[in-house]
């Protein structure tokens, strides 16, 4: 059975050495020293090893079980939650009026990598409680607060997000679910939502559910959608539990993966419910979620990503066939570890090199959600949410090749479902998927984000990576290895970029054929400035004498894999973007 | 659920005006015309779009069970294999001696295409049958093959191949079961034997398993193996059955996909068995098997992605979400169909594309197959061989791939089990991992093959490439969209092939280090040919009036999609095999 081993050194690494947290002037980063950060990573790694990582292939295998209206969630789940709400991680990051931690959302990230990386299914149930807190702490009234928050922030009660409609996922503006208004400023809730994670579920006191609706009247299309708290449990005015709410789970879906997680067809009759910020305005509410939920998606693809190559790499070193083409390497024993087979390490060093960058720039790019929520940053607001759909789209599609790519390391036994590589292939797909499927990040990178304030964020990107570049280049260490490849791949980028400008105005379609391969190009580029950084860190540790000049060294070594193997793909995505719209445009629907 | 679609006209189309099969002069193609091959493509698609097809859901869900050491197959899959027994279908290539249609395997391979695409679980039955009986028939004794080979091309009795130990699935080296002779000339077989696809089930009256195993006294290592005929039941003088045999069925895997087929672990005691092949000889007799099987698993793996394709196809017609950019394409709808979208048709072409020219491929090989088998074509055999782990390898990481995106079409639906996409992906799955994991393939491909017979089979390849580009470089219509990527593919995967020349005979580990890119690369260009090959019969087929101008023009779009957009990948295939062993061997196995 797969094991979970908390990455603690690597993100220390980029944590101190790489974003050098102490450094920065973002409140709450003062706090953020050795000492400290060690302490909670430790802490949080030994809950991810010893409670978390045991329950991932019983939640595999049990799943959840709809019985009478109620969800049992599988053995061992409410005791694991509940240690990860006692030990008040569920409200890491949360405001400390309402309970939480009010540590940096960059901590919570690293923690969050470890307890997705040993359970992803589980996670999901704090994962989501997370996202409406966010909502209901960003749109909601200081009564709704006050109302649900502490509850929230403590996992006593739980969240979800009710978008999809079985006729509607991405295009929302297609929802049906309406929203009636009541005499008492309350509305009447009514409709189906489909895909619902942790929907329903056994393991916490309430549910509330944030449901997007139309109120009769309202404006076509999204426009006219609005947001509505819809706690499973109304509350009575001491806060105590009162009558059940008209919303139950109506059938749990079967799925690839994630089976420890509640997929809820979800009905609201006549349910009442509260709206959330205001009339009409729920798209935007329901993005406070949804974008901290694409990055956390982004966060699941490369845990998943991680678990998995560990084991792998622990499987190559202990599996004996074949011998090494160079000569036995282990000429007492009938066979060599397969690690020693060039292929073998082609494949592990292709998961960890993408691995170890991409959680430096999911780290990076939880500092500068940081640099905006604690000191109004909004350069650093725009760059980063440029790069959600690149975090999201990217290290999820990456992700999954990876966890494909370790499953193989373990030839037949990898497709055997008792040796636990199956499961990461299987729960990583729907990283893919959920949050805005990746054709949808793509859509939103080219479509919307490139663009957007007159394309002032990229620029902002290229200025970085110019500016890392200028800055380093008299740093000879650095300069082949790592800068030349880098001013490469984001000269690609650029390319791409213009030819979007020049022939996307004429024709959306030159641009939008090409959406994907750009946010493989931009997530590419992004990986290699983040090598660029660590290796410069790297070096800077190797100088300094710091006693592991190992793990500096091993950087290097590692760095320079994806460098010279990995980003050059960003020609080849140039390549395809330049082609335009005809190739793809080129057949008539019935041809296909 | 999905369907199955034939995919008749492609096939047709690659037979009569690509291969252009009644023009050669191997013997059998003369009576493969245009209505025969349609005659027996229409029924085989028949077979498989009423027959196999709904029962490949049945066979994912129901799976097979083992209760009291008999293994229950999924409801219905008993009469789809008599109806395919009944047909004929399986013995459609077999020798007529022993009743066998005597069909050329060229027609074997298209058919099967269906079936597998159909319903793989099920065609494994009859699929490893088929290789049973070419190891028979080819290293078998005039009673051997007058015992076994009538049964089982009629699949009354079915076949295994039995390789796997637990302790060793790669290396054959390594295997413990022993092979005692007897003095009556028989063997007395023990040992345990895992990942034995159909080992035991309730089809067939019989099952001869093919087992390898040691014979006390024999080399070590590969050398010292021989291949056993250990069949369920003994078989009487008469040729009625006897008492059973000391072979039974242990267990059962639980696997990721391909449920419907058993995946046995067999348990030898002192079974009966009789030597096939010379002593110690076993490894070539089961090379027999194997490359036979290496070719029908590319197959398979070309055979999901095609079902998975045609299904995510129809549902991005169907399914109604969002407007094209360019302005509603179904004004009077409340959305637009899926297929709008640029990236949704990238995503498509990219798995059409490949689809169609991974076809042309598999039969073009087919096609080198018969002319070895049929006529002793030695240039052909040597080609075929160089190019199996290119078809086996290449085919099915690519058919893996696209049966992710087109399950990536359905968006959350994709993930449900109902829907049935996952299925293919779980199914192709395996195709990458069994008969020799993939990476083994690239290690057949660059460690083997290349060199093999100083090199004249890759120079073959090289000839007939820069042949077809002579013979047709007037074609102006052919040569900036076909012949010039063509070239630039095969000059790519020449140089790569010179790299190792170079550097492979000081350090293998750099050839090894790029065996998966090599692989990739000969694959890409061996698309790239079949392309140019199907542009240049779609261009004939415009200039002779033929009535389906639209089939010829679809292919030209479809053609240059893969030239422009997908075949440039060699370049970057090219640039890391030149960066050789240190990227991948520069760190040490515990740093992983």
């Amino acid at each position: 059975m797969p094991t979970y081993t908390p990455p603690l050194k690597e993100m220390e690494f980029i944590l101190h050495d790489v974003l050098k947290v102490q450094q920065s002037d973002t409140p709450g980063y003062e706090d953020l020293d050795v000492d400290f950060t060690g302490a909670i990573l430790e802490e949080a790694g030994k809950i991810a090893r010893d409670v978390l990582a045991p329950l991932n292939e019983v939640g595999d295998r049990e799943g959840c079980v709809l019985e009478n209206g109620v969800v049992r969630t599988p053995k061992g789940f409410q005791q694991a939650f509940d240690t990860l709400r006692e030990g008040g991680w569920t409200g890491l990051d949360c405001d400390p009026e309402y309970g939480g931690q009010g540590m940096p959302y960059v901590l919570n990230a690293a923690v969050g990598e470890m307890q997705a990386g040993a359970n992803m299914s589980l996670n999901m149930y704090p994962g989501l409680t997370h996202g409406a807190y966010s909502a209901i702490h960003t749109h909601g009234t200081e009564a709704q607060k006050s109302t649900y928050l502490p509850k929230m922030v403590s996992c006593e009660w739980t969240g979800t997000m009710n978008l999809t409609e079985p006729h509607c996922g991405t295009d929302l503006g297609l929802l049906r679910s309406r929203a009636e208004p009541q005499e008492d400023g309350s509305y009447k809730i009514t409709g189906t939502k489909i895909f619902i994670s942790a929907g329903e579920h056994d393991m916490a006191e309430n549910i509330i559910h944030l449901v997007l609706a139309k109120i009769p009247g309202g404006p076509d299309g999204v426009r006219g959608i609005s947001l509505f708290i819809v706690p499973k449990f109304l509350i009575n005015e001491d806060g105590s539990l009162g009558a059940r709410n008209g919303v139950s789970c109506g059938n749990l879906e079967e799925k690839m993966g994630i089976h420890g997680n509640s997929t809820c067809v979800m009905n609201f009759d006549e349910a009442e419910g509260y709206l959330l910020g205001a009339e009409h305005k729920g798209l935007r509410a329901m993005f406070t979620m949804m974008n901290e939920a694409r990055v956390g998606v982004g966060l699941q693809g490369l845990s998943q990503a991680y678990t998995a190559y560990t084991n792998a790499a622990e499987y190559a070193r202990e599996r004996l066939q074949g011998r090494a083409a160079t000569g036995a390497a282990n000429p007492d024993g009938p066979a060599d570890p397969l690690i020693v087979h060039p292929d073998i390490r082609r494949a592990l060093m292709d998961q960890k090199a993408f691995i170890e960058a991409g959680r430096a720039f999911l780290l990076w790019g939880a500092s500068m959600i940081d640099a905006h929520t604690r000191k109004g940053d909004e350069a650093a607001h725009g760059l980063v949410s440029l790069l959600t759909p690149v975090m999201k789209g990217f290290l999820t599609d990456k992700g999954f090749e990876s966890t494909v790519q370790a499953q193989q390391v373990f030839g037949g036994s990898g497709y055997i479902e008792e040796q636990g590589m199956s499961q990461f292939v299987r729960d990583a797909r729907i990283t893919m998927i959920y949050e805005g499927a990746n054709g949808v990040q793509a859509l939103d990178l080219v479509g919307r984000k490139l663009a957007s304030d007159g394309g002032k964020h990229v620029m902002a990107f290229f200025e970085l990576v110019k500016g890392f570049i200028k800055e380093n280049e008299g740093n000879e260490a650095l300069k082949a290895d790592f800068l030349d490849p880098l001013k490469a791949a984001s000269k690609d980028l650029q390319a791409a970029s213009m030819f979007f400008m020049q022939h996307g105005m004429k024709d959306p379609n030159a641009a939008l054929a090409g959406s994907t391969d750009f946010l493989h190009l931009f997530g590419h580029t992004c990986l290699g400035l983040m090598w660029a950084q660590m290796a410069k860190a790297a070096l800077e540790g190797l100088e300094s004498n710091l006693p592991d000049t190992r793990f500096c060294e091993n950087k290097l070594v590692t760095g320079r894999y994806y460098m010279q193997r990995l980003l050059p793909e960003t020609g080849l995505r140039l390549a395809r973007i330049t082609t335009g719209a005809t190739p793809v445009m080129a057949l008539a629907a019935e041809d296909f």
